[in-house]
């Protein structure tokens, strides 16, 4: 289960990356429920993230995937046309990543957005590393 | 201005406090030009306090107010009637409150939810406090 | 015909009024269809106010009326309960006035708020006073 | 900071170049938490520029970039698709300009629609031209 001691964890990690790669962003964890347990915005990023940065989240909580393997399905060509406009609007381009816990469980995600997709990308990685898994 | 190291102290005498009073809380931090800053759900708190929580932060950013002052307005005789349903919604009730820096200047607000209203208050002036004016 | 010419001469004469009594306010002028025609914040006022002004213009360009005329209709006792709730939400409270032209024709609104009510109403009546008729 | 001075000389900048193309157009400026700060709608735009106007400023004070460069990134094969479907839309064609102060800070940004795109282009640029750096 995600406790708010967990999401601090995980946003830590996300930051020290963050940090050490020199690119602000902001890190959001939700629990299993898509519900919001803890955010950060680090200082210079830019307004328009935010949103972003919960529905990269959201998405990968509802789906239990990451926010791009999602985006394969909707892409064109893909099974299933037009998902990207169910549950209120998604998010599907990286980077977003389930929480899976020792267990196999999902309880939650995290979502990033700041900086070009490589970069929130390493930060995110860092940032579910926290779980220990 | 608010930084993420502000909003985090913010944060955490909040917590200190809903620690030490045993009530579970969230705590919102928000810019003075209402975009999220920081989050933390406590663990235990009902998930519908969520959205009143970041509610009245907004709602004391986009006032400069108390949200209970803001309530005056609108309540049954006042000058406002209806005052609540503007901007998207309002949340006029305690606890939100802004931030108001050593200068004078607005710079965002804290909305507290998950208590009782006077376990609210109590969290959000320590959290507030953290401040240092 | 509201032109834009009429509408800034609107706004400036309200917020010569407001420099004069020392109240910054936001001002908002709209057609007689409800469209936006020109906006002016000035330095200070607070962004709750924002959706207020926008609001009180709307609902006084709606109706062809002041706003706390139409607050008459739907006060407790008043002839149409919940009159506020409709066309996606009216603001009910003074101080937006239509624009009459000379020949008594609506022509659009103005919204003002910024100050307390009586304050807003001073502004709002130099502002349509500039209308000449 | 922006102030309605600032955002006055750009829309008096803007005005001034449409005049000069003789094309009419709705004029926004934003500041960087992006509220409204002026707007003006010359005589014979189009009603359904207003809400085009509006998105393109709070897309660029969004994300501090030209909105058409906010479009690279959710076209087909871009980085991030379906960018454009978050923040409740955003409004990723020409011409929305960010405001940078001489001090290189994000102050706001401006929006001009009413034209053809080379001809909002032109208007917004002698808008933003007005900043003087």
């Amino acid at each position: 289960m995600l406790t708010i001691d967990i999401a601090r964890k995980i946003i830590a990690a996300g930051e020290a990356r963050a940090h050490g790669i020199g690119v602000p962003a902001n890190i959001a964890v939700l629990d299993a429920g898509t519900s919001l347990k803890a955010f950060a915005r680090m200082d210079g990023v830019l307004l328009g993230s935010i949103d972003i940065t919960l529905g990269k989240a959201r998405t990968a909580a509802l789906f239990g995937k990451r926010t791009e393997a999602i985006g394969e399905f909707c892409k064109p060509g893909g099974t299933s046309p037009g998902l990207e406009q169910t549950n209120g609007g998604l998010v599907v381009f990286a980077r977003g990543l389930p929480l899976i816990d020792a267990g196999g469980s999902l309880i939650g995600a995290v979502g990033v957005s700041g900086g070009a997709v490589a970069q929130d990308l390493d930060i995110a990685e860092a940032a579910v590393a926290a779980l220990g898994n």
